[in-house]
């Protein structure tokens, strides 16, 4: 045989995304991606609904869906459909829930249901970069909608809308984060839900509602899902345990209507999710999910005052941001010299990972100075530390944060 | 607001498959999918393992990718590595392996890579639905190559990639399941390993090589993989744990050189394959899986021989097989008269579920008289009734196989 090496390069599929670099491991300060808090990971309770679930159910592993079919384990759907009431007021079965392999999936398979390369939708300007990358990757127009402390501006999404219209045109679904969004941590107010779903009503323009940080509020006042507020009624749900147990476990799943649902479930050909995270995290959430919550969410809110005391020390009023109410990220601005691309490199070349806004955002311009730091994995004293490298990096950088005098030290704490 | 129901019609994608029914349980005869035996689950195996490493690592699961990044849990991509050497031949480090969501998502993987609509692939005339149908809905036109029973025949290969070539075209892969074939339950031999790997190089296509089933061989000699062949030069290799530990388990792998591998990873947007199953996985595998195949492989060994006896008792010398060399499932020829979708109809009516045979090839009128029957799933008792109900529904349907007097029963055992 030949001895040069084989060329796949000719055979290779247009467009594919540029390869992927060799990891090399976690920063030494991690602030991106949405990881969680390890102290908080319920381990023993894992391990007793594991042992539970399998010495139970264990031999029904041998059947691709176990004993539930193809939408998922059935006892984990029940829980769904139990919790979604009391916490979202959405009233669903258990037949009306998909499970997917974590919220991504979700986005994966609503996409696929709608949107076909040159489709509109409206999302948050600032959203979910796993939300945009999709969209761009499948050639959409995704309309950017400006966000207050309220949430999505109702006044830019009927602009839009009506934009569209006078062009002839309707957008394929609206994508919202209503509840603690991603990465600003704000709450759509319950006023602005009902003007949002008579304005997608009005257009026939369907929502698209990922709720998947929504059980991590500080003070555990979740509004009236969007799909709860329209009995899912021209609504999409996703949501996901990654947030409230582990991101590691990928365990999400899809609320919708039997008529949509069923046009979903055949585009999921992975012969079901991993069933034993499902029976796992099914075993577990049944006994413990509504004391744990709480717990995991007091944990968190006391390392977001350890950031933001943190930011006050060390960036002084260089760090503008308002506080999320809830959820594991913070959204900071800083001064416009700052391009925070620049400083994401720079910084990680110190020992400290952040999420430049630029990739956060459908504006490119507005993201340009701003950041997402995750505030939920590293330690309190990685936080700290963490923070004072980061600003010894963008004043290296940037000239900014000026020195901080100790007196300053909490004016925005 | 408007009490009409949203209408989605005007939005869906185009191209999406019919709706889903809603499932309504398995048939009581159940010989479809690649389920495997409820016995053979190793429970205590599996709980032990996942008590382990739960205590030992379950805090990391807080982060995506555990403590060892985008390829999957470093323990069973090292496990896999060491296991691929001892029984494929293959020599590849930890970080030539991709842990996926079963095999399934590396067929989705490995076709993103490398298809676009209207390209052309090789492919086993008979082989695995879930591999058709993904080629079907991409667009892709398969080129089946006639198997005999020693698996894909050379001289078809040949003579397809020559056409191909006469006609300005190239085949982007030639996809094979060379070890324990599904359907057929054939072995490629070693001499057209390498008369296969020779054509390839020659027209520089590369091949695909799913070796999910390769675990389950009777006499336990394991041919070398093609990918140990040529070093990985040219070949993507898939396997999966479904088959060898359980199919709910939803946790596959690509094996392939880093500059491939380095292009796939980007195409795995779902932030990992789920943790948990990787974990309990290795641990429980570094233990265990030697001495668990062996034992699989006899139950399963057991269950074929009751499956052929009920076929020579029930259906005589109408059912016409070889004897497979490994697997799951037997590959069955029925009277030219036999229409095996219409069979497998009228036989679920009656609590026998089958998969019909051209659902499996891409030669329908060849797979018209012919069906797959999967003996792991259902017990001793479930495969000798099944097929009795299964031989009523087909003479009553197709009048054969005539009455066979209990003198002629082993005549095929």
């Amino acid at each position: 045989m030949a001895s040069a090496p084989f060329d796949f390069a000719p055979l290779l599929a247009p467009g594919l995304p540029p390869p992927a670099a060799k990891w090399t491991g976690r920063a030494k300060y991690n602030f991106i991606g949405g990881n969680n808090d390890a102290d908080e990971v319920p381990v023993d309770g894992l391990i007793a609904a594991a042992t539970a679930v399998l010495k139970r159910e264990g031999a029904t592993l041998a059947t691709y869906g176990l004993e539930s079919g193809p939408l998922g384990y059935r006892p984990l759907r029940e829980f769904l459909a139990d919790k979604l009431k009391r916490t979202a007021g959405i009233a669903c079965t258990a037949d009306e829930i998909l499970i997917t392999s974590g919220s991504l999936q979700g986005l994966d398979l609503v996409n696929g249901l709608l949107l076909a390369p040159g489709d509109t939708v409206l999302i948050e300007q600032e959203s979910y970069q796993g939300s945009l990358t999709r969209l761009t990757r499948k050639g959409i127009n995704a309309v950017g909608i400006p966000l207050d402390r309220d949430g999505m501006r109702i006044d830019a999404v009927a602009a839009a809308l009506e934009d569209l219209e006078r062009r002839g045109m309707r957008a394929k679904y609206i994508y919202t984060i209503p509840t603690v969004q991603n990465p600003t941590g704000t709450i759509l107010s319950e006023a602005r839900r009902r003007e949002l779903l008579k304005l997608a009503q009005a257009h026939q323009v369907p929502i698209f509602e990922d709720d998947c940080y929504a059980d991590l509020i500080w003070d555990g006042r979740r509004p009236p899902a969007l799909y709860a507020m329209r009995d899912g009624d021209g609504v999409i749900h996703i949501g996901s345990f990654s947030k409230s147990i582990a991101p590691a476990l990928r365990v999400g799943y899809i609320v919708a209507r039997w008529d949509i649902l069923s046009r979903i479930l055949p585009l999921k050909t992975d012969a079901g999710s991993g069933a034993l995270e499902q029976m796992v995290l099914a075993e577990y959430c049944l006994r413990h999910f509504t004391e744990h919550v709480p717990e995991l969410t007091r944990a968190l809110r006391a390392k977001l005052d350890t950031l933001m005391e943190a930011l006050a020390e060390h960036f002084g009023t260089a760090a503008e941001f308002d506080e999320p109410k809830g959820g594991i990220f913070l959204w900071v601005k800083l001064p416009d010299a700052v391009d925070t691309v620049k400083l994401g490199q720079a910084a990680l070349a110190a020992g400290v990972a952040i999420n430049p806004g630029p990739d956060w955002s459908t504006n490119k311009a507005y993201g340009k100075n701003r950041l997402r730091l995750c505030f939920a994995s590293p330690s309190v004293q990685a936080i700290q530390e963490g923070v004072g490298v980061l600003a010894e990096v963008c004043r290296r950088e940037f000239g900014v944060p000026e020195r901080i005098a100790n007196v300053e030290r909490r004016a925005r704490a």
